[in-house]
């Protein structure tokens, strides 16, 4: 098994470290030390070495940050874990305060006292981030104070998991595409078009893109840690682990791209003075402005080059995602086909489930990895949004329930997410309105047509607007960008409520995922993924209009509907899309499965 | 009649005019002039004393620029105006250039020659544009200079009209429904809540609005040109030109508002010094940050204060707004009426159908003024947005084609702005098709519950999703808000493509208009007015959902409707708007147009 049902954390962690962090701090003549949940590449998800906040806290949460003073310390998340922190921090060492809206702002500008020394690592820090808390430092007549050895890691010490070092390993063209130097002349062209000279790059997404190489430093995606120095002219130096170089890896890269060790950056930075060199502030760290600034470059803050062109799939890409749905799309209907019979008889708790779904997907002989943790929500834990089952939370289903299952998987051609909610035995009236009102939110998002230049902020409400018209809504994004064989959260392209400025483009893949969650209840999210295909003509049309192609491939559970609720046109959607999943999905199950397909996919 | 239909201005304005601004330009050292739309109140429509660029050109767009060298000029218009400037200036004056984008900055960096001093009148141009055009003159080497006196409004002289100078009346508190000292008490909170000790406001609007004033400077709207200085405790100063003050109105201000004539205003300015300021750059000209830059003062940087409690309607004003559409409702049904029996007979021309349009307005005895000038587009005209019929381009409507009207009043106690799309004869079943997807988005529109914090740029897809799917679009923005007895289109509030971070709140008034045009052959557009509605409780929903009430009360054309693109959801829509048209006016109307009426809304 892939997915573990244990807890890394417990509260005992900060009573247990903040002494040892204390100690280190002290050593280095700091009064407080700023500890953020981000690592030094901005991941989403963090290699165990990296998870400073959680060791230090015992909080798992996927944002927060800690303040630690010698007589007091806070931790700071937002509200969706509002719950989960009390569960995992020790709240008489810890002040719980909330994140948003500059809360660790705020917190230093009250907290700290004049002349205190605030600790802070350069390189887990976004530049903006760093001068908003120099300011709110300031004020209270406090210094923030970069430390060249972290106290955090001091005090980790021995008892700190080592580095990942995954093997880094040629990303073949039969999926990607378009060859790496290709890839290097388009970016360094838009380099140049922008007046740089060079770009560095640190996402690891980005080193995965660009180079076409994987890795497996971060769980849960085929992410290298490192960094690179892209030129205008497309060639480039990458700086990788030695250990993590596999005997191909040079060859694969050609003589353009120079490998070379981590610790060769900082003179790699050094030798960019006097140029005009691109650096993203949302994914790399002051570090590299200061080390950049000191070098005597000139840094234009903008976007990391790669973001659009790697959320752009080229065909080979598209062709692959297809054939990864198809797959992963039999694997889950093999588990839904389980869950709809022997699991109507004996109702699983989750981490069965789980496991079960797990399984089916290791069948197929290519999962390389789940693409996250699956959430298997029984009951009232379907309604908790970042739910994940564990030992101490598993919750068996019980008759008249919803399970709601959200998940995915890493292929060589593709990475998934998946999200059915499903009855265990019979669903009251009411969740089957609720079911059927996100299920037209789902429809009305898929079946979209859409001029150039559109924005996901624009579509959002099409996701919603059945929802709102009974007095509910979801408190979550509908849509993230994924990745091919890549995380399976991508940006630059989302929907959602929040502004956000970037058209939807041929080749993006988003997720299509409204929900509705009863707290302590039930929770229902229906999500497919879709590829935003080239616009082409409408018979009667003027003007040329994008659309989305549906990847995902599964029955939507049909006991879940009112059939009442949908328009004539919703149930054309639906049972065009049923039949699809039937057609492509049927030939490749077995006799039992595909029979229960049949009933399953027929029309509402 | 009010409304006009000859040309104010001629190709041969260019020419004739040209020499004598430039030799206004030779007498004060002048190579260049920069000749904006915007007049020194930002107005949306101008005073014909203020009308230089149309003095100067000939074009009279609502939006647009010129640049006079003493060897070429050029004139600036945006995508809506291309086809009009050809047609109203002299192609051997001006070069004709893309307003968008930067054009006149663009142009200027080409055009300028090092060491020329260019000309601006610092009371026209906002303090961010002129940012701009001073670093492209610097580009090319040349300098912008500010000039004392116009040399336009010298070349002008005696031929240019007279100030307006409409008498400022009291707007009672039976239409404005909060009295002056109450507004001017919660807006200066606001002032220190953003930690200023006062503002400048000179938007008309908002001396309108925070005054309970109204007065007649600006054609179709009741605005009085003026400034004011409001100071955070609540007192304030108004500048009026003392020609305007009636005498009821020192009065009707009290004792805590100083009336002064606007000679006063640079020593009111002077006297800020050591304050902070807060001015609104979209509002108000560089002058005013040049001269509180000069008295000492602290400018800051913001939103008019007045203009979002403006846009929130209160209760007397959304009573007012009621009446005000059942009156205009009655008269536009009459007209409607008329158009459906003597205008199939002989269908009019659309001077012909404008004036008697106005008739019936002014027979309810209390037009004030149209809100604009009425657009009247009988078949290709229709699909010309910014149409206005003249005697030059007067059409008679054919048989088998389609008449735009969309037309507005102000009264007293509300301003309305109304289109409907009338078949003369029998429609096609293209336009059916056409004008029922227009309406389903306009339908859509109506009917959206959504949360707070909801802006107009996530509901303006409802609008156009119908249309979208055909392949089809329209170029303008879905809704703008609406004053009351104010402009006819006011801020901050507005249903587009383009991004709005401005909530829809209780109060706000808009407009929901999708059109579309097929050029050369029809335009449709469906335009009602809607109040955006408090939350309430949605029996069985979980949060509260503002909502929209339609306030347009007419009929919309049942034979432009096919039927069978209509959901169940739009037709009961439809027909209960229609019922409430029918129930609300009937009564109001005389038995032959009642009769028609019930035909006119029967269901569908």
């Amino acid at each position: 098994m892939r997915q573990t049902f244990d807890e890394t954390t417990d509260p005992s962690f900060g009573p247990a470290h903040l002494p040892l962090i204390r100690r280190a701090m002290a050593e280095q003549g700091l009064d407080a030390l700023l500890v953020p949940h981000e690592d030094e590449h901005q991941n989403e998800y963090l290699p165990a070495a990296n998870d400073r906040l959680g060791w230090a806290t015992g909080f798992t949460g996927s944002a927060g940050a800690a303040v630690i003073f010698q007589d007091k310390a806070a931790v700071f998340v937002d509200g969706r874990y509002t719950l989960q922190v009390r569960d995992q921090v020790d709240l008489a060492t810890f002040e719980v305060r909330d994140l948003m809206d500059g809360g660790v702002s705020a917190y230093l500008e009250s907290a700290a006292k004049p002349g205190q020394a605030i600790g802070y690592d350069p390189r887990l820090h976004s530049p903006d981030a760093l001068a908003r808390l120099k300011t709110a430092a300031a004020k209270a007549g406090a210094e923030l104070k970069p430390v060249p050895l972290n106290p955090l890691d001091a005090a980790w010490g021995e008892a700190r998991p080592a580095q990942p070092a995954a093997p880094v390993v040629p990303h073949p063209l039969a999926y990607a595409g378009e060859d790496s130097a290709a890839k290097r002349k388009r970016v360094g062209q838009s380099l140049a078009a922008q007046g740089a000279q060079a770009a560095v790059l640190t996402a690891p997404a980005t080193l995965a893109w660009l180079f076409n190489i994987r890795g497996g430093d971060v769980i849960r995606s085929p992410l290298p840690l490192g960094q690179a120095v892209l030129s205008a002219d497309g060639t480039a130096q990458l700086f990788l682990d030695p250990r993590k170089v596999t005997p191909d890896l040079p060859a694969w890269l050609g003589n353009d791209v120079m490998l070379a060790p981590p610790e060769d950056l900082p003179q790699a930075l050094a030798d960019l003075k006097g140029q005009t060199v691109l650096v993203d502030p949302a994914q790399s760290s002051a570090w590299y402005f200061d080390a950049l600034g000191a070098a005597g470059a000139a840094v234009l803050r903008g976007e990391d080059p790669c973001a659009l062109p790697r959320a752009c799939k080229n065909k080979v890409e598209i062709e692959g995602t297809r054939a990864a749905h198809v797959r992963d799309g039999a694997a889950l209907t093999r588990f839904l086909h389980w869950l709809a019979t022997d699991g109507q008889i004996t109702p699983p708790d989750e981490i069965t489930a789980v496991r079960k779904l797990e399984a089916f997907r290791e069948a197929t002989g290519a999962l390389k990895d789940l693409s996250f943790d699956t959430i298997a929500g029984a009951g009232g834990n379907g309604a908790i949004v970042h739910y994940r089952p564990t030992e101490r939370l598993n919750k068996t289903a019980e008759t008249g329930s919803l399970m709601l299952i959200d998940s995915g998987a890493q292929y060589l051609d593709g990475t998934t997410d998946v999200t059915r909610t499903v009855a265990i035995g019979e669903p009251s009236r009411e969740m089957q309105e609720r079911f059927t009102l996100v299920l037209k939110g789902h429809l009305a998002l898929g079946r979209v047509r859409f001029p150039a230049g559109t924005t996901g902020s624009a579509l959002d409400v099409l996701a919603r607007q059945a929802l709102w018209a009974h007095g509910l809504d979801f408190d979550h994004g509908t849509g993230h960008g994924v990745g091919s064989y890549l995380g399976v959260h991508e940006g630059p392209q989302r929907i959602s409520k929040a502004p956000n400025s970037v058209a939807l483009q041929p080749g993006m893949i988003l997720s299509n995922e409204p929900g509705y969650y009863k707290e302590g209840a039930y929770g229902i999210r229906i999500e497919n993924l879709q590829v935003v295909t080239e616009a082409d003509p409408i018979p009667g049309g003027e003007r040329p209009m994008h659309g989305f192609e549906t990847l995902t491939l599964a029955p939507i559970d049909r006991r879940c509907i009112a059939r009442d609720l949908l328009s004539e046109e919703d149930r054309r959607q639906l049972d065009a899309y049923h039949a699809r999943v039937r057609d492509v999905l049927g030939p490749t199950l077995e006799p039992q499965v595909r029979a229960w397909l049949e009933v399953a996919t027929a029309p509402i």
